[in-house]
């Protein structure tokens, strides 16, 4: 007998039915700098006949986040710093990309040619900080060396982001909702992109079962749950990378309480982690 | 004008209607080796009315694959290496269970107090060679002493079992379905473990979008997604760690079409990795 906390009283704090429904949003419009996302959100919604309610999960791809708020850069206004432009010749990528890179970055953590992992001033390590051109309208032109030259940068606060569109969410529907910005990512020691939390708000990105205990009642040897990051992964799964058009998705059936956490959470300590 | 297929072509290869729906299956048993895991999935599926489709996915987690094919190792039949001793010591770990790590791996990836890293025999870089004894039956008594007897080691050949499985559901139903075997993981750089795929069939699990376009028709920079590890995690969220008893999951909506490749596939070869 001790004062822990039984199964079913933290059942109570967060829990899934065993049943999840994950739904892309039909009709998402390109979106331009400056665009609502949360009524774009309510759009989508009213097209799937979906009202939101308390517990639901939103998660919004990198991409639609960044361009409403105009994470837009021209490489052609970059000039890159001389160790940009030894690095871009290290790495066999373009000076002012790396510059971009770099500018977005506190530091280098691996580096091959073709290859250039950072760790994100956000924290996230991550190749080339999350910068990439798919899915940007290219600037001018339509030819894929006009295309290369506007680049996307991640939100500069993602969690804020997530925090912004659930109060605007609550404000429009007044649902209670948790908000995740996902972004696809490569991972040490395997192959493949998987989706991932860039942002949060309203769950715990970071799901903590220190007291729950296993079937056979004794406490739980792994505590500690990339619960957002799983959400992340699932989203991607409706959202594809390529020309669907699928950025926002909606899942219910994880009955989420407000967490109080964000996607920080996730992030690894670098005097915890032995991989950088 | 080229001969590369076009995104709609490609999209009759594997391709999601935008909805998931991702359902634990009631009811699942405590399993015992030999226990037949077809049988005991088309149970689960007959308890919450699905019957199995084309292109449907099963997702199981791998203790109860484990326990069906008695992959218990009893602590005190083990006899720790001099090495393993040494081992043990440093990072204040059983030795009798570091050793079964070490024969369970080709090497030590990281280590330090309390962690042990290692790259599995399969290839899959984790901690503790994927050991573990929550959700294992204690050996003998019930106390907590008495329950670290027992530990369970990962399938001998996930993908393997995920094909003989594959293949016993189509005996059964006549649908020809994919499988993944997924565990919880931890991350370089993360906090928080994640579903993952360490065996597949009948999908790929690595999907290749070579030949895709993004939204401006230019192709796509990065080609490679872990689809089986992004499904993995997905059904990781309805499973949970801990007493829910749901280590059988149903996902429809991905509309799988008969993929040749397997979880290995996921592996970053040695040489290609940067945090190895």
């Amino acid at each position: 007998m001790d004062a822990s906390p039984t199964n079913s009283e933290i059942d109570t704090a967060a829990q899934t039915s065993g049943q999840l429904s994950i739904s892309a949003l039909p009709g998402i419009p390109l979106v331009n700098p400056g665009d609502d996302i949360g009524s774009i959100i309510c759009d989508g919604l009213l097209r799937c006949g979906i009202t939101l309610q308390d517990g639901d999960i939103l998660v919004l791809a990198q991409k639609i986040v960044s361009k409403s708020e105009d994470r837009y850069a021209a490489l052609d206004s970059v000039t890159p710093s001389p160790a940009a432009i030894e690095l871009a010749k290290e790495v066999g990528k373009d000076s002012r990309l790396v510059e971009l890179i770099l500018s977005e970055s506190r530091g280098v953590v691996r580096k091959r040619k073709g290859v250039l992992i950072v760790e994100h001033n956000l924290g996230i390590v991550m190749a080339n900080a999350g910068i990439d051109s798919s899915n940007v309208e290219p600037l001018g032109g339509a030819t894929e060396d006009d295309a290369k030259q506007q680049v996307l940068l991640l939100p500069k606060d993602p969690d804020g982001s997530c925090q912004f569109l659930r109060d605007s969410l609550r404000e429009k529907t007044g649902a209670d909702v948790a908000v995740i910005i996902n972004d696809s990512v490569g991972r040490a020691w395997r192959n493949g992109t998987v989706g991932m939390a860039i942002g949060t708000a309203g769950i715990d990105a970071l799901l903590d079962l220190n007291g729950r205990h296993d079937l056979f009642d004794r406490p739980l040897q792994a505590t500690q749950v990339g619960l957002a990051d799983e959400l992340a992964a699932a989203a991607s799964i409706v959202m594809g990378q390529a020309d669907e058009g699928r950025p926002a998705v909606h899942i219910r059936g994880y009955a989420v309480q407000t967490g109080q956490g964000n996607a920080q959470d996730l992030i690894r300590a670098q005097e915890q982690d032995l991989f950088r």
